[in-house]
């Protein structure tokens, strides 16, 4: 793991700042075609290309009743531990959710003047599940209980299937005890195809959430502005900011936790102290070769990992707004006050024992944050993107002939008469009839 | 201006629903070819897309000081009115938008836990505003004051210039009464590009908002996901329930003030009584010719105006929630409670005399709003859009302890052995010294 000055990484950062978003020809083209067929062929498209990528020749996209509850009762009994968990998850992630929603208001800043803001939810939302060999309960559970918490009628999960047609139990569980109202069989961008358009089996989604592969992340670029997306999910990347009352073992073992996700999760370490990056190297290197996914770890860390060793606090400060991550562990001696200073960062865990995995499996707050520098302008998932507001205006006779002309001035200045008109109608025929 | 039954809208509804966020192949190549430029070249493609476009043969991109006080002096002076009712209408939206600042919290379910939402303001902010032979100084003030409001340090403006190279003066007043920062002269695709990614002259955003033409928010998709932005914006629409207690008149005034916006634009009337339909009918086609923009406002009306007939209040309500229409006006007797009926809508108007110039003028509440539908699932232009929130998590080394296994047994279960080990590691380590 490569440790290295302030100066020298924020001179290589400059010099490989990109656009990420443009055309991307081939995979676009993919990602089109198969849009364009769900849109058309509906359901016999998203039968045909569950066939081609995922080989399961399904005879229905809808998980049923009695395969779901079968699932659910099988992981109850024989995991009780995993079902317990998962339930303990749930309540922490459905009280913090809660305390996130927000209560429309009213004032009235004059007698006659009544001015609003009206909260309500989302109708119908749809939660991609990524599958294939791995499962993500967790993803469930954190993308499902905010809609619920909202009030979203319908909330409905896509996953691709295994190539029996089965969905992984464990998912299912995590769906009922999430309080989703139906799961369906199906991935990749047809699953995005299908919730931002509506097939037979399908109901068209007002918004499409959860993580998943290029295809994914694309045909939810594509669809986006049909239909409201969360985010385009980048590689995950963690910041932990330790001194040397943090045991170089831990702030290692959090880097490799990050470090396991994928080859491009980028895992930084950042201190103002130079002996103790050697420390926190020497645990990396050490902690490495125990791992079971050692060698995504090994590349992850050699291709991204860092040790940033800054000045001083105000520096690493500097440093980690710049970088704006995901996830932000402030681990030393510090933590509380430093929180003050953090401009962004998806998620700031805050002292040693405030471990990532702790916010991605329990603590409450979402697990579904902002990537790749994003957290300048994005938020955690939460209940806020399950509800939309709508303004209110109520402006009595009295009050609004008395702004008329006002009113009338600025739309003549920008040559809308017909605006103009609309306000004069009524002063004019409230004038002859006074 | 046509008069249909529920039931027949509804069938030429379902027919006529369809994509619109595909590819534009020809337009597209037209703006990433832009794109691209700004990227590589900066300044240099910028003026060079200026002099092209706009016939502008810019030295400079900045509105210098002395240009932007000139220009605020002149309106102050020559057309005290509009600058009067420009400050009156800036200082009403001001006070709506604070009442939406949302604040952090913080709790502890626990002893030994701390949860919590710390919400901050985004950087840098940019603010398309159209330009060309329209002047749209209440875009100005509607767009920049709920970033300022949320405390964003640099809020930038681009807009057209003119072919002299100036910008309408008007346009100047209101950035500065709203409080922006810097303008540049800069317009389409070009111009986005630029807040993007930032040129010679330019900052880079973190978000950039505001109406343009297809151009633009084509551009504005391209760039989503690099930069946050505000919506994709559709044709203007407008939805007026009334009945009997309301002049026909007002009604088709408000009608044909939408209609004038653009020939895309919709004007929607819903009534439950075929008398009154018939009235509001002729009091469009009486006020049309006595129009200045006629023209546009006929080809509109023609096009996309409607006025439907409903069985009853119930059946109104449930095709105004299908329609999720960005201005819904509610100026019937009942009006107060059908507004809790409402599900989707931009902006909400009750009762006669609040038309919807009030709310794209004056009265407080934003005028950028959700169209074409997108009220299902967006909101108004507001303080949250400048603001991004962060989750911290506090566990005290006892409380983590305690729930060590459960956090393990889940990220076993997802085969995510690196994250098991983070907490593992803590607990090993507390085991050993106790």
């Amino acid at each position: 793991m490569q440790i290295l000055r302030y100066e020298t990484y924020k001179q290589n950062a400059v010099n490989t700042e990109k656009a990420t978003q443009l055309m991307q020809r081939n995979l676009d083209e993919q990602v089109l075609e198969i849009i364009r067929a769900v849109q058309e062929h509906g359901d016999e498209a998203a039968f045909a290309y569950t066939k081609k990528f995922d080989k399961a020749d399904l005879s229905s996209l809808l998980v049923s009743d009695e395969e779901w509850n079968i699932a659910f009762d099988k992981v109850k009994s024989e995991q009780p531990a995993l079902f317990q968990a998962l339930t303990e998850a749930a309540e922490n992630i459905r009280q913090y959710q809660r305390r996130t929603k927000e209560e429309g208001f009213q004032f009235s800043p004059q007698p006659g003047i009544r001015l609003g803001q009206k909260i309500t939810p989302l109708e119908r939302v749809g939660v991609y599940v990524p599958g294939g060999k791995a499962s993500y309960p967790s993803t469930v559970l954190m993308d499902v209980i905010p809609a619920v918490v909202a009030g979203v009628e319908q909330v409905v999960i896509t996953t691709p299937p295994r190539p029996d047609g089965t969905i992984d139990p464990v998912v299912l569980t995590a769906a009922k005890i999430a309080g989703a109202d139906q799961v369906f069989k199906i991935g990749g961008a047809q699953a995005v195809a299908a919730l931002a358009y509506g097939t037979e089996s399908l109901p068209k989604a007002d918004k499409i959430v959860g993580p998943g592969n290029a295809f994914v992340a694309r045909a939810k670029k594509w669809v986006f502005g049909d239909v409201a997306i969360d985010m385009i999910a980048g590689p995950s990347e963690i910041c932990a900011f330790a001194d040397n009352t943090v045991p170089p073992s831990y702030v290692a073992a959090d880097l490799l936790s990050q470090a396991e996700h994928a080859e491009d999760a980028a895992s930084i370490c950042v201190t103002t102290d130079a002996a103790y990056a050697e420390k926190v190297q020497k645990e990396v290197e050490r902690q490495i070769p125990l791992l079971e996914r050692a060698a995504i770890i090994r590349e992850s860390i050699q291709t991204n990992g860092k040790i940033i060793i800054c000045e001083d606090e105000a520096q690493a400060i500097e440093l980690i707004n710049t970088i704006a991550p995901e996830h932000l562990q402030l681990m030393g001696n510090n933590a509380e006050e430093q929180v003050e200073k953090i401009k962004h960062a998806g998620a700031i865990f805050i002292g040693p024992y405030s471990s990532e995995p702790l916010g991605d499996y329990f603590a409450g707050p979402n697990h579904t944050l902002p990537t790749n520098g994003t957290a300048r302008f994005s938020s955690p998932l939460g209940v806020y993107d399950f509800m939309k507001k709508s303004s209110t205006i109520h402006y009595s006779k009295e009050r609004l002939l008395d702004y008329a002309d006002t009113i009338i001035t600025i739309a003549e200045a920008e040559g809308l008469t017909g605006h103009a008109n609309a306000i004069r109608i009524r002063k004019e025929n409230n004038d002859a009839s006074s």
